[in-house]
């Protein structure tokens, strides 16, 4: 038998900690890789561009639940996921791999809705569906997509290159997936009593922004093609999937800096905070730590933002790039200041 | 309610309809594309080479089983199973993306075991770990590598291809996975026994290679290397991971053709031999639809067989290529044809 005190769980380390951990394990290496783990897709060297490689998954009962994720939607999230990874380093999605493990409970034409969603996906985010793999799973069903992308040389956008007193941008608005996900909880809840009860059918019309944040959320091709458009690079860039606090820890050590942000320039919707309110929640827990939001995260100079400001409005600066001695923290109004302390471990 | 006929169960449906009918919904088409699904890997334009994309999925309780499969071996062999399928298009493998979704049971050091495997495959065959996704789980391992490689252009081999007379050729021997799997699965029993009855613990040095054939199977990088060193480019190749049948059924339907095969010319090993009559099991089925050998299958002109033949011995010749409408056909040492009839639906 295992002996328990050598048992370290997953959940005991960081997930950056246990992806460096791993990696220790990726020892042979070539010449083509500029960049492997750490950032949001893995780079390749080509002739006049770059490759990027990345993949996601999504296992039921821990990314979705079916009771209320329509397959379609799922189809479209988990490629949204996939793509919105190359859109931060600022390159363009091309191909992309389906892998699903499917369990008896799923028929033909319920797989047939996922790749329909993967399908809409790539029509608005330009990217061909060119195979993958199909096994049998007992019970869960578990879906990843890879996705192939490139990106002109000097267009690429790291994580790292974020400099002092560059400004921190956010794109559209944070925590509504996470508000979307309570609601969606809340009316499974519902719907399980009515099936003893025969209670009322809720009404998710009023909820609908937050909703569609969760199931059907956007990756930001238009930012992307605005920032090209605008001849402007970001210096730093990373897409918003686990929070803003993680994803703003990652980018500043990335870039060796920190970071000073306000908490009441954070933007976020009316509607994901009338959901805070009615839950009783804390609506910058949503913001700051909720995620799934898939919008962007950039760093500019000055200069930069006011040209950005003049042609395109769905963003905010949210704060500066600071040293790296003095952390990574935000102020909040009432002027208190957080410290996100322990920089290295999310 | 879902209506129960208009349920078509996955298992209803062959696997060549059913990624037919999914890849109906892969509309939006890049026109660097060559090849989407239907072959080994999909096949993209670049300049000089062609960049080849694959992908893998392997769950706990369908295509492993943990109380016999050690971490590390599964690791390598999700590792061989992708990269394999760069081998059959005649590339090399550059980088993969390994995707695990991770239950509690599984700690840390049991998932470094994983990318210990998976490390070991990659200087075996020269490809380096480039990152990937992590999730968690409930209960079920899941594995999946997505593969990324590269082929010169005018090496590039697909399905298609094959023409009438030229011979059917297979490396190494077949069947052996599967034996191999036999006497796990039986060893399994005996252990589940033994904690019970505490009897004896059985010794797998007798059947070591056919053991190893299902944990530890061997992507065949050196048949490549031979045949570029050699200047032979076959007409038409595929990796034997479904089974014998399955693969010729693939090759000859993509080539518009149809084959020939000689039972007894197919390659087994006299250790799948003992294990098939031990079990008292026909051996040339394990062969015929035993798969996870990983070994190739190609088509050469007979002047392509001598020169090959004069420098390589690890390779049969199992038959030959003819006419569409002669069908899909094996003569088995009696006499008798067996005709592997529809040949569409596998």
């Amino acid at each position: 038998m295992m002996d328990k005190d050598s048992f370290r769980s997953i959940q005991s380390i960081g997930r950056t900690q246990l992806i460096d951990e791993l990696m220790e394990h990726a020892t042979f290496e070539k010449s083509s890789v500029l960049q492997s783990s750490g950032d949001d897709t893995a780079v390749l060297e080509d002739r006049d561009s770059y490759q990027l490689l990345t993949s996601e998954t999504f296992m039921e009962g821990v990314d979705f639940d079916l009771t209320y994720f329509p397959l379609h939607h799922l189809g479209y999230k988990i490629a949204v996921a996939a793509v919105s990874d190359v859109y931060a380093m600022n390159g363009h999605p091309e191909v992309v791999l389906v892998n699903l493990a499917v369990p008896n409970k799923i028929s033909v034409d319920m797989l047939k809705e996922i790749y329909k969603g993967i399908e809409a996906a790539s029509k608005d985010f330009k990217f061909q569906i060119v195979g993958g793999d199909l096994t049998a799973s007992h019970q869960i069903l578990s879906a990843s997509i890879s996705c192939y992308g490139t990106v002109t040389k000097d267009l690429i956008t790291y994580r790292k290159g974020a400099r002092k007193n560059d400004a921190i941008c956010v794109t559209g608005d944070l925590g509504g997936a996470i508000a979307g996900l309570r609601i969606l909880m809340r009316e499974k809840k519902y719907w399980e009593e009515k099936e003893e009860q025969q209670s009322f059918e809720p009404d998710l019309a009023e909820y609908e922004y937050v909703v569609k944040r969760q199931l059907v959320p956007i990756a930001r091709k238009d930012v992307i093609d605005k920032l090209d458009e605008l001849n402007i690079i970001p210096t730093s860039m990373i897409d918003i999937t686990q929070g803003l606090v993680s994803e703003l820890k990652h980018l500043a050590n990335a870039s060796e800096v920190g970071a000073h942000i306000y908490g009441a320039t954070i933007p976020i919707s009316l509607k994901t905070r009338h959901v805070a309110d009615e839950m009783k929640e804390d609506v910058d827990k949503y913001a700051l730590y909720g995620g799934e939001d898939f919008e962007l995260m950039f760093t500019l100079p000055e200069d930069d933002v006011e040209k950005l400001t003049d042609e395109f409005s769905d963003f905010a600066v949210i704060g500066k790039i600071i040293d790296r001695e003095e952390g990574v923290k935000m102020q909040q109004a009432e002027g208190d200041m957080i410290l996100f302390d322990d920089p290295e471990d999310d």
